[in-house]
């Protein structure tokens, strides 16, 4: 406590307090845009950096960032801490059971949806390198960057897309998330190699021997090490503090595989990330530990290390409009056509096909990190870096609205889509006349419905047969004026009485208004929902909910069981 | 990213991972000893220091742990910054509401508490400074550190000894805590008081002025800021990402809180704190995101925190035995005597009062900081700091023992109070017979009964009449000999027919053995778990538990409700 003096403490606060105040604030930002927060605590980092802030203000960006000293170190060194447990984070979310189920089309689809970005970044370095860097001589090397760069798809980027556009638990988003999770996998491994050969001498051997020990540590940790950690979990979660003992446990085994990769000679974040996913594939490891660690790295550590980014780099000097777009063309085409192919392969249609590609297109985490390096090692110059985080920041932003527009609306429809987190209450509702006024005006506040119409609509069917259905399911409805259909539900752990079958009370009770000449829709959504919860476990999975995210959450799931 | 060479990120990595790994290891060692985890950190960074490791390997401890450069610098940096989260997280817990309920007796118990002590240590430090320090003629302000550190209780280490020993929710324990609670924020006030006393000039403006800002802050804060957060969380929790928004909102509000305090001249610490205060008293801040915060700044960043005291100095150079000596015994007296007298002032009974005074003598973080910043202020001197660390240790680990010898073990033998975690179970059992086997099979192996002779009497006691209850609730039973009652539970969601009054189906099965010959204590206890569940909201919130530990702290939660 002796070393740094007070003005250096106060510094590192402000600067702790800065980057995480305008990343979160951003993230959140985006976030309600419907964007990836990533995109948003990148953009604050760009604002609080050189590019924005240091322009109007280069005295204040000296004193809140500064780049040498005391309080720069220990910035550095945080941030670096931050990378190691966000790749620990995505680590964890890797479900090796995911992998094998969808093996053969996934591997189809990684490896076209690596081969031809790799290929098209790696020809373009290699034939025309004086485009991007000041000496040809290092070609080789640079295409290797390049191929490997633009070949790496963004795991949580896409799992977050495909939970916002509710296709993540079908078939066809399961098959995205475990391409992007062997994506994730040989890319980090491509990444520690790419490494490896960029700080090795250049001679075969230096080449060769550190691929080898890479594949070797892999191999050894997800074989051994993981069942290793699937029997000492139960033992950890049992004999130690709960959660606290758990929690500590994975955090220590992350920074002691990143220093033992240090030590063979890769990369820190390699190791981190590898002990993730062997840590992770437990099914002993609760959910509610992963919660804690997932949400303390994403939300504390992650937007440190967003922001840092930009506090590093002048975009606005380093800009260049034409490697902006030759990275753009080449990263989209390459991916959008390798992965599209490889799931058209593997034995998807053609929409669906072109849905993956655009999926898989998202860039982010290791792009950046690999980047930085590549920068730092002086094998990319500062322009190609700036078109490197362009690309990560389009590709994700363009990837929800461009699968969409290849699934059409049609795919996105059913009752479990037609929901947000929005559209689901608890209620205290003490009468099935209150509990149905609620969810009316739940949902006419949102459409901009005239509510007393609607309610006597909803009201005169009830009257005329109840909608109480067994297992503490109702299904108040209506036909009424409107495009599309909706649908809000009320959770009334209470229970009210609709009636049902089986003489039990209501409990979960869910409105749904529909297009007026529409009886199919109709029909097919109500059948939807009573098949739903037509297994009594279901409807008391979502009984015991506590929350509108963690129903929502529930009804994916168990929607995706039936399919 | 281009400033720390790749040796000295290693050397930071590794650092971090020895504390964090070493601390956790004893933290959970001496859990498992049923002594605070904090006592385990701390000597986890004696051995690591240059107490134990220093002297054997002087080399290793300078590579792993250099008190200078880049790698010094940035660990001081990240403890720094685990101090403020810690500080933000102690804040979280203060329950504004427990010290309005219990304010007339807890005041007077922290008023005499803290005033015996303060005057005992400021009495000693004033008459005989020649003891502690080198220059007699700065005995004022040691006067004042001595009387300040002595006079602050720790409120983790309380509450947790008191969840120990099963009295934390009774009203003797929620005294003690509301207690604990107004010690904490008199404490933090008064330490910052002393801070700024010690840090100015000297003269009676310089001392009035920081004092009246420190109380400013807080009453601002308390009362109105407070009052804001109030509005606000409802919002940061429905609007922005959940959980994330509100945890980034909590993190950087206490980053906020110490840049304020701060720039008002006062210690960063104390902005924290009264931030976390002022954040958690907010009935809408959500168990959960309390639960992720405090888990994560407990179990990683406090153990840097605490690790890094035994880092920093040499416990046995350093070791004086007088001075140990002495700090104990004023510490000691002066806690024990005051709190005891001020409960005892405040209505409750010898024993009581005691256990009052024994709960209030444990000493934790506050007396750490404080000795910290006064030793490198140079108030004081090493082997002072050591007797403080002394008396924390010591303290904190006699806390449990001497409640449980004053209060005897009459006290602590409610039904409730039976129960550890490991006599509850989540029971799939799909009849009666079954689940009374089961809770049979759990008592007998825990107590070494022999199952089947005890099964024959509670099965005998069950088919002559069946034990259920109303509200989901059966009681087996039967006396066998032993000498103290047992109880053990089984939650089975899905209900076994207990042939109840009231036709349900029994879901909470509470197994019930007493000693032969008393009638007396099976009455007594068969009327107390009936009376818990007499309440139909009681039985409803346990059977929508997950966990043995969720079902123990509810019952203990429904226990003190009622008292």
């Amino acid at each position: 406590m002796s070393q740094l003096s007070s003005t250096e403490l106060f510094q590192f606060i402000l600067a702790i307090t800065v980057m995480l105040g305008f990343g979160k604030g951003f993230g959140e930002l985006f976030r309600k845009l419907k964007q990836a927060p990533v995109v948003g605590e990148i953009i604050a980092g760009i604002i609080l950096g050189p590019t924005i802030l240091g322009y109007f203000f280069p005295d204040l960006l000296k004193f809140v960032f500064p780049e040498s000293g005391p309080v720069g170190y220990s910035l550095e060194a945080i941030t670096q801490l931050s990378i190691l447990f966000l790749l620990l984070a995505v680590g964890l979310e890797v479900d090796l059971g995911i992998l094998i189920r969808y093996g053969k089309s996934a591997l189809i689809t990684t490896f076209y949806g690596m081969l031809i970005p790799f290929i098209f970044g790696f020809a373009v370095a290699f034939l025309i390198p004086q485009f991007f860097i000041d000496n040809p001589d290092e070609r080789l090397i640079f295409a290797l960057f390049l191929g490997t760069a633009l070949s790496i798809s963004a795991l949580p980027i896409i799992a977050r897309t495909l939970l916002d556009l509710n296709i993540f638990r079908t078939k066809l988003g399961m098959m995205i998330i475990a391409s992007a999770m062997f994506n994730d996998l040989i890319g980090w491994i491509a990444f520690s190699i790419f490494l490896s050969v960029a700080e090795g001498t250049g001679t075969g051997l230096s080449i060769v021997s550190p691929i080898v020990l890479i594949l070797l540590f892999t191999a050894v940790m997800i074989v051994i090490v993981r069942k290793l950690f699937h029997r000492m979990i139960p033992w950890v979660q049992k004999e130690l503090s709960w959660p606290g003992g758990i929690i500590g446990f994975i955090m220590v085994m992350g920074l002691v595989g990143a220093l033992i990769t240090e030590k063979l000679g890769m990369h820190t974040i390699l190791g981190a990330f590898i002990m993730g996913v062997a840590l992770g594939d437990s099914v002993h490891l609760r959910e509610s530990t992963r919660e804690i660690i997932q949400q303390f790295i994403t939300n504390i550590f992650a937007p440190l290390f967003f922001v840092y980014i930009g506090l590093r780099i002048n975009f606005l000097t380093a800009f260049d409009p034409t490697i902006v777009i030759i990275v753009l063309v080449l990263g989209f085409a390459g991916k959008i056509i390798g992965a599209g192919y490889g799931a058209y392969k593997g034995g998807f249609g053609k929409n669906e096909s072109f849905a993956v590609g655009f999926a898989m297109n998202s860039r982010g985490v290791l792009e950046i990190i690999l980047s930085l390096f590549a920068l730092e090692m002086g094998i990319i110059n500062e322009s190609l870096f700036v078109g490197i985080i362009f690309l990560v920041v389009i590709s994700s932003i363009l990837s929800g609205p461009l699968i969409k527009l290849s699934l059409g609306k049609d795919k996105l429809k059913g009752f479990v889509q037609l929901l947000s987190s929005e559209d689901i209450v608890i209620s205290n509702a003490v009468s099935k006349r209150d509990a149905v006024m609620e969810l009316v005006e739940l949902a006419c506040s949102k459409h901009k419905l005239d509510k007393t119409n609607v309610f006597n609509e909803v009201w005169k069917r009830e009257e005329s047969l109840s909608t109480g259905i067994e297992n503490h399911l109702a299904i108040p409805h209506a036909k009424i004026d409107i495009k599309k259909p909706i649908a809000v539900i009320a959770l009334n752990k209470d229970g009210l009485n609709f009636e049902a079958a089986d003489n039990e009370l209501s409990k979960i009770i869910v409105l749904l208004l529909t297009p007026k000449n529409e009886n199919e829709l109709q029909l097919k959504l109500l059948s939807e929902v009573a098949n739903l919860f037509a297994d009594k476990t279901n409807s008391k999975e979502i009984i015991n909910s506590d929350s509108s995210e963690e129903i929502l959450s529930k009804l994916v799931k168990i929607k995706s069981r039936m399919e």
